[in-house]
């Protein structure tokens, strides 16, 4: 596996995910707020995307992907080349053609969407891409929190009538609970303000975590709650938090289509604007998020569904019976991380704890015939043979 | 299936993967050389790039995605942010801070590299990563073969030696020919020259098709030759083919190592220069690659590895029997698209032989309890059972 984990955080971090993330291997910093996913951190990233993806194909979502470099003329549709220009990597190409890097894809779907949908038959119609987004972040710290460049699903619906929209606006936000849920995160919905994406209000979703930048009151005995620019309610029925947003839903009603003059044909052969959502989650800021919640002061410790590795594999002077049971661990379908390099116990074991995947199998001189199972998240070891190890491993 | 097939084809469109594949809704421009995959050519793409990464990961090639964003001194070290600028955008950011957009990664992998490798204990190391590439074309023709933003499997080697190097670049050869084989080309191997990338010759992996743009020599009886600019050989003992290169390998040798300073320490403890190789598999030119080789006047002709779907149900007047069969087919695995429009049949039919499924599968009320079976490829159809519809498709 590369690369080698290092024993130090790297000077100026102060963010857990940045130091633990990038002491484990998992991301490599380019400049400040952009990141090389490596090995393990593009595997972490890779089973965040399935559960997405997953979901989002459950609700009738359709991928697809769309570009990154964005001509200037669709972004004046709707005001933003300007409006949105602190944040948006803008460039002159050697023509002199004005081009915007992605920092969101609403103008873009939209411009897609008025070739190819006319009628009301073609609604609703859902689609989603994962796909990099540019943002000009004047402080980009905080680990993969907060990036220059990341990854992002973003999705997209219209529809021909507000009802129609925010029954979807409802199935999104089902689709993004179990996602979340699946994951391993308890998660929180805050209504929050639009930014520069609408003036309505719109549902974050929030992992709490001390690290968090947001600050959010959530409504005692639920997991409902506002995030503060919004919160009008009476602070003792809440509960005020630090959390890290991983997601967010915007019901952005018709003015997109107003600007973009995004029309389709009624029943009645009318002409109406398009009803327009957008739906987001940064899979690389969930990584970051993932390790913000789920740490300890020996490193990560990833959910299962999450993790990068099943099982850490580590054997000390026993190789011929690890090859049989690293063989028979592959054959049954579980994926392991098998550390064979030629190290003491204490070296491999931290990391192990620093890596954070959930099972850890030591095979030694003094396990003979079984394997020594330890859980990331407990402290406990016990000897099991590989079978019982595999009937563990693969019962979900 | 969001979008609609078109019967016409956008207008200026020469290319055939160009107007097929905009008719079949499988891409839509943005802009001159800047397409948005819609669901069918995402699914298209998807297939190639897990053929792409089946074949790197056999070789031990570690999968990981690098930043898109670069800064300009990265590739300052190498010379190329000048000598490369004709085909790579520049921008400054509001800090005035220069950075260049992807349009291959040697200098990013190498910076990536000098930090984590420093003995030639991590030698061999291989890598690779799916990502955007964006090129500043002069001329962004020819559909999706040629575009100013398209994607890339490109993958790194690192070696101690030069032996060491062409191990690996062998590798990769025959890693190539098998993933390529997978997608149902027939492939030739010749030797070209190194463009921007290196000095040395190197080699492209080619689709024949009369549309190609390259001119190159086939030694007669061998799947092997040599691009024109290279070719010293005699015309007669050569066939002279139009071609579309589909990939490339590069044998960099040291010259990116030397100038970026990236050195290991051997067995003796002398620092030596990496050797360095890199390897490129264009996924959406892969795309339109086969839609040339592989057409005919009413649509495209998929072959089955890389088809977005295995089937094409259609039914006519027969919904009930219909959903039964679509459930079948879907229970057993197969990937079917289902064209339950209430349009004529020879509407349908024309959708099928554009969109160029493998099998179109016809329920109606002729059709009874059984199944038509038509490959695309063949005039030919057939009455047969959903059990041995099944079978056929299921089947390896």
């Amino acid at each position: 596996m590369f690369p080698k984990t290092k024993r130090e955080a790297p000077k100026g971090a102060e963010a857990v995910n940045h130091k633990l993330l990038v002491r484990g291997g998992f991301i490599d910093q380019l400049a400040a707020g952009s990141w090389t996913l490596l090995p393990l951190g593009w595997r972490v990233v890779s089973k965040i995307t399935q559960i997405v993806r997953e979901e989002m194909d459950a609700i009738g979502c359709q991928e697809m992907l769309m570009p990154l470099l964005h001509p200037r003329e669709v972004w004046d549709q709707t005001g933003r080349w300007d409006s949105a220009k602190e944040v948006m990597y803008q460039l002159k190409d050697t023509r002199e053609r004005e081009w915007a890097l992605s920092f969101t894809h609403e103008e873009i779907v939209m411009d897609l969407m008025k070739k190819h949908v006319s009628s009301y038959k073609d609604l609703p119609l859902a689609v989603y891409h994962f796909s990099t987004k540019f943002r000009n972040e004047p402080r980009a710290t905080g680990g993969i929190l907060r990036g220059r460049e990341f990854l992002m699903k973003d999705a997209y619906s219209m529809h021909l009538t507000e009802e129609d929209l925010m029954v979807w606006y409802e199935k999104f936000k089902q689709a993004y609970l179990k996602a979340f849920k699946r994951m391993g995160f308890d998660i929180y919905v805050t209504e929050a303000s639009g930014g520069v994406f609408t003036e309505k209000h719109t549902h974050e979703f929030q992992v709490l975590a001390e690290s968090g930048e947001d600050t959010i009151y959530i409504k005692k005995g639920s997991r409902e709650g506002y995030n503060k620019e919004v919160f009008e309610g009476k602070k003792e029925d809440y509960e005020e938090h630090k959390s890290i947003e991983v997601g967010n839903i915007f019901p952005l009603g018709t003015m997109y289509s107003e600007k973009m003059n995004a029309l389709v044909t009624d029943k009645e052969g009318k002409k109406r604007v398009i009803w327009f959502g957008s739906y987001g989650i940064g899979t690389t800021r969930v990584m970051g998020a993932a390790v913000e919640a789920f740490h300890d002061a020996k490193g990560i410790i990833w959910p299962k569904a999450i993790a990068p590795y099943q099982a850490h594999l580590i054997t000390l002077n026993a190789q011929p019976a690890a090859l049989k049971i690293y063989d028979q661990l592959e054959k049954a379908g579980v994926e392991v991380l098998w550390d064979e390099t030629e190290r003491g116990a204490g070296e491999k074991f931290a990391d192990a704890d620093l890596l954070g995947i959930p099972v850890r199998l030591v095979v030694s001189e003094k396990t003979g015939d079984k394997i020594e199972w330890k859980e990331r998240a407990e402290e406990k070891t016990e000897l099991v043979s590989v079978e019982e190890a595999i009937e563990r491993l693969t019962s979900v």
